[in-house]
């Protein structure tokens, strides 16, 4: 080697060391979801805290075999499902994971193996022209669409954090220069169409230049994570490829999508599964916020809405766990995914250690490799886990919560869960489906919702990607538990037009764990047309289960048909009218009828009619108030779908024609079960007789269940009061009854 | 009380003693399941052996409840599921465990319960007519068919065994002339139509009759068990209401009823749903028999068939324990039946203590509260158990052994299971499905067969009876995965003409776990038409998972008709062939096929079709050698069936015309898997490129078999010459391949 002349040797050093000191010294690596202090204290509790130690056994395992298989970052080429799409998508996953262990096992097999990736990536990103899948409005350079560009770059952030002090400065130079500035301008300023919006997109999109920007301390880039691109030129009228406008005028960046699609208490109004999605880089993002930037308090913001979305998506799921696939949802997401891992421990460490949250923790299995993770994986090794407790629940929707919202009646330990939904159009994944419910025994469908129609992820289905039947049919009017006027979807099936208006709650009532009430109204979706909607959960000690009362009141200015589906989930046992089976037709045209088979058309046989089922090993019985000009109609969804995208559920329908003014009301009773094992079927009977409106005018709506006994059971409802100390008094057939508050319900035996 | 002399008291005291004597000392009470001794060390034991403890308490509270619910033995009114039905059933299942419990705990409630019920049905048998209901061919008084009459006997003859002591004399005269002589002699003597058959109808009679023949000690019932009716008048040509036969020829009785329908290794022709009905009363008076004539040796009896029949009924399940659905067979019972925990811990007492058994009744979670329910929970506390292992097994039809048979091929643990069905018609439960299979990935089904339709002991159901689509749709062959010729079922759908005859086993070889071969022919469902069908689980290391090999090699006289069809069960994920979406066809207008809608009709676009499909997590790829004027069609069950008592179950279908020999050829693999929490989805494309029958003449059939990166596999097979040493020759394509043995697989990389 060369010898310099020592006062050249000394002047380089101080060069480097001033340059060198400064750059550690204005910031600690790592310091995103890890920090220094917290390294040292897991490294403390290595071999003592017993799920930690699994989770990063398990991660250990899976980070070795893939650094055995070597790296491979192929020229981007598919849709998700593909292999090079998956391939990238493993890779910033791995890396991540990689990361953490590097820092809490101190091998440096795992920094090189970033390394390596990241000047793979480099190397690769430098040349790299727009992806070649043409499908997206904001197509990325990895992957088809600039959501998963901010996937990758949220997740290679925090492993670029972890070796950050490792890497030489040249090495991150490097890095920085021709790949990661590069990376989170392309998907910001040259895609402001993806990156300045209120949506889930964009919220990966700040997340993923706010947390580069935090590794790189490149204030420049936080600005514009927290608050989006200040002089983005946008086109205000513009669509994406959901439906959905692109942008709303002046509000951009992590914060505003933070305030603007959250209700105070944590509601997200694209609802549980998008919610679901963007709790992770919600989350991941606030907690590097919250290391580097605790001046922001972004755990605090909003009174602490980013805590309390946590809780409130936990509570929109079903007993096992599954969210409920309100809007575009697809069925079987569940708490067990790993956002929610995330969710979970992060709402845990900084949202003052609920106990609660451990039982879910505990069910993951697994923790989060940083403090959070150590933090709950503590408390549950000290016993300190209590249960989670679902209970009812109102849930507003709107940033201000007075945007409609979605009700949640529960019975006991969820035997029975109502999900009404009264809420906004939720977006550009939002559903025509104003006061629209599905219904739940445990976490099995009673009437359901049908959720999305996409198989995600899955290439062979039309890339992964929505298909054209969730337009078609999911998103539909048709496809959900609630009333169609005329054969059209609410808001003429119109993105515009809904997303200016939300139902009203005009009652919410669970005091009573014996009946609880839910109550909402609708006056936009039909112009001239109001729907009142009255559900309740009641358990009358003369039934077996609790049941479902759902009243649904029309006022229209002018004649109608109306039709009134119940998609029940299960086998036919019975029913108590006449029908044709007609085979071979199909109910409509348009507007998601071109999807259903018509497969029997009756006429009630008396004024109760009644349809059961069996599901799941429980029989289940609609008696509903018919007129004898109603026509009852089976329907089979799966008509004009030639690649088998739909599944081939089951629907009954009323059809009601040339009425105006006109009130459904239905009961839904679980009752007994059957076991094919035992081969017993056990009180598959309904015990309801019958279902009666016993009086409907402007003010009042009555309704009369009796019991195969000969028990009555009266509920009576104010249409236009529902404050809880207005006093009422109704008289039918010539009885008086008086009460107060919004309803009344009664025995007379 | 007025004195008598005291010559007088003497006398009438040993004229008492006399009778009474002679009576306990002709026989010990209890000596059915219970005995004297056994109970002593089941009262020694108590406390000391948890599962037995365990049991004991559940069967405790079930009868303590119903005690303090009061005895009801209703006017017999009902089909079953109906209140009268299930309130008698219910009562005969109590009787018998109350008479344990009375055995074991000496409480006196239990025998006064017993007592009280006992008198209640004596007071109303006496002048009972036969059942109002009047749809059996053998109406019953308790119930509506004397099948369930025996039900009630044999438990009823357990009760009253166990406080036959406890009676007085006079008691037991007046329930024994009064009820129980006249019972067993209305449901054998009275009813020989339904009793001295070779059914399982015919098998709980025989064991209703024997059982109390026991506890009577009246030789002449016990006689008539075992050997039937000896100068029965009966017709031989009558059928019963499935369609069978009533009666063969000097066929009758217990022992006629173990001889005929099993065969020597313990495989029962009605099917393993039927089996296991049949295996309580075949089991509990087998037990009656061993204790009070032992001189029987009936569990020896024909090579210990008996015992050995619990295995092959365990082993003709599934990963979870269901029973597979051969012939009609209700899809769900599974080993977890009441049946099985009498039928395993017998087999575990009296066949010499086989601890794969203990793991079944592990499972159980409960035994039998008598000697052979002791001794498997003592098995089990003394850590005896072993896992119960499932194999490939040949299981030969017909009490010679030479019917036909099922072959199933198993791969590792139950990660695929093939169910292979060449045996002969299984009596009146017998579906026309010669050749036809079903597939298993563990407790999954991979490809159908349908079942039975018939929901057991759902009134709303017709009467929880079957259904007539079980004649209509389930037992016709369109409904299974064979060769359909001309639209009509294997021997016209006629028993007469099935009966007569069954298929032969060609070869089964499943020595090497990697390639196992079952094969066999049918020359007779189709007349002037041979059917040769050859199925492989093949394990090649280039696969992720075994796939299935499916040669069906057909020869006919006459040009015809096949079609082919294969019942898949999940979302259909893609295909590689053109094909039209009618929407409104029906298939056909007879045998099956006016159930069916087409739902899609193409033509192959290459010589090997594919279909992909998704269903439990897993994907499945079917490819399969196709004809350019081959039809490939979707179909949909569902039509013609007002009553929804078919499910929608989707199939796919080969139809070739105009063919005379013809050989179909297809793969059938499991492939990868998808989580809807994860969104993973991987290896979700086949690895077959192509399968192709590049040879077939009278007696070699050749396959090539390509996966997706080019490496080909050959499957070679004599079709005429099974024997295992005999050598072959055949050139294909200028090549001569050589081997020994009926197929030769090898691959060519």
């Amino acid at each position: 080697m060369t010898q310099f002349p020592k006062n050249i040797q000394y002047l380089v050093f101080t060069i480097f060391m001033t340059v060198f000191t400064n750059h550690v010294n204005s910031q600690e690596h790592p310091n995103l979801i890890l920090t220094k202090s917290g390294v040292e204290k897991i490294r403390a509790e290595l071999g003592k805290v017993p799920l930690f130690d699994t989770s990063l056994a398990k991660i250990k395992d899976e980070v070795d075999i893939e650094i055995a298989l070597g790296i491979d970052t192929p020229i981007p080429k598919d849709y998700s499902g593909g292999y090079t799409h998956e391939r990238h998508k493993r890779n910033f996953l791995i890396a991540q994971k990689a990361g953490v262990l590097f820092q809490i096992l101190e091998d440096d097999t795992y920094a090189k193996y970033i390394r390596d990736m990241l000047f793979q990536y480099e190397a690769m990103y430098k040349n790299l022209p727009v992806h070649p899948q043409p499908r997206s409005y904001a197509r990325g350079k990895i992957f088809w669409q600039c959501l998963n560009d901010s996937n990758w770059l949220v997740y290679m952030s925090q492993a670029y954090d972890c070796i950050y002090d490792w890497l030489s400065i040249k090495e991150r130079k490097q890095l920085e220069k021709k790949l990661f500035r590069p990376f989170a301008d392309f998907i910001s300023v040259e895609n402001p169409q993806f990156y300045n919006r209120v949506h889930n997109h964009s919220t990966w999109g700040n997340a993923a230049v706010g947390m580069i920007g935090l590794v790189m301390n490149d204030d420049e880039l936080i600005q514009r994570a927290l608050y989006g691109i200040k002089d983005a030129k946008l086109d205000f009228t513009a669509k994406d490829d959901d439906g959905g406008f692109l942008y709303t005028e002046g509000k951009a960046g992590f914060l505003a999508n933070l305030d603007e699609p959250f209700s105070p208490e944590g509601y997200y109004t694209e609802g549980p599964y998008y919610q679901r999605y963007a709790m992770y880089p919600f989350l991941i993002f606030a907690e590097g916020l919250h290391n580097v930037r605790p001046e922001l308090k972004i755990f605090e913001h909003k009174n602490s809405v980013l805590l309390k979305s946590v809780n409130t998506l936990l509570t929109l799921s079903d007993a096992d766990g599954e969210f409920f696939p309100l809007n575009d949802g697809q069925k079987g997401m569940s708490y067990y995914s790993r956002e929610l891992v995330t969710a979970v421990d992060i709402a845990y460490h900084f949202g003052g250690h609920n106990p609660q949250l451990l039982s879910i923790a505990e069910k993951h299995g697994r923790v989060l490799l940083d403090d959070s993770g150590l933090a709950v994986a503590m408390g549950i090794r000290d016993g300190k886990s209590k249960p989670f407790k679902k209970t009812s629940i109102n849930l507003a929707d709107g940033s201000d919560g007075k945007q409609g919202g979605v009700g949640i009646l529960r019975y006991g330990d969820e035997e029975m869960t109502l999900v009404f939904k009264y809420a906004a159009q939720g977006l550009s994944h939002g559903h025509y489906d104003k006061l629209s419910y599905s219904l739940y025994e445990k976490g099995n469908e009673v009437l359901q919702d049908y959720g999305l129609a996409r198989f995600v992820n899955i290439e062979q289905k039309g890339g992964g990607n929505y298909l054209k039947e969730n337009t078609t049919w999911a998103k539909q009017t048709i496809a959900h538990n609630t009333l169609i006027q005329n054969e059209q979807s609410h808001f003429e099936g119109k993105y515009e037009i809904g997303s200016k208006h939300h139902s009203d709650l005009y009652l919410f009532n669970a005091a009573n764990n014996d009946v609880q009430v839910v109550s909402a109204k609708e006056n936009n979706a039909y112009p001239g047309t109001e729907m009142h909607r009255t559900m309740a959960i009641i358990k009358n000690e003369k039934f077996e289960k609790p049941f479902l009362l759902d009243i649904m009141k029309v006022t229209s200015d002018k004649e109608n048909q109306y039709d009134f589906p119940f998609y029940f989930m299960g086998q036919v046992m019975k029913s108590n009218f006449e029908y044709d089976s007609p085979n071979l037709d199909i109910l409509g045209k348009d507007n998601g009828y071109q999807h259903l088979y018509l497969e029997g058309k009756g006429k009630p046989s008396s004024e109760s009619s009644t349809l059961s089922w069996l599901n799941n090993g429980n029989f289940y019985t609609l008696t509903t108030a018919t007129n004898t000009s109603d026509e009852l109609l089976f329907t089979r969804l799966g008509a004009n779908d030639p690649e088998f995208n739909l599944r081939r559920d089951a629907g009954f329908m009323i059809r009601r024609k040339n009425s105006q003014n006109t009130t459904f009301v239905s009961v839904i009773e679980s009752h007994g079960n059957y076991s094919p094992v035992s081969e017993f079927a056990v009180n598959s009977n309904s015990n309801i007789s019958s279902v009666e409106l016993i009086h409907e005018d402007k003010n009042y709506t009555a309704i009369s269940i009796k019991d195969v006994k000969g028990n009555e059971q009266l509920f009576l409802l104010s249409n236009t009061d529902a404050s809880a100390s207005k006093k009422h008094t109704l008289s039918i057939n010539n009885k008086e009854y008086s009460w107060t508050g919004a309803f009344h319900y009664s025995t007379i035996n």
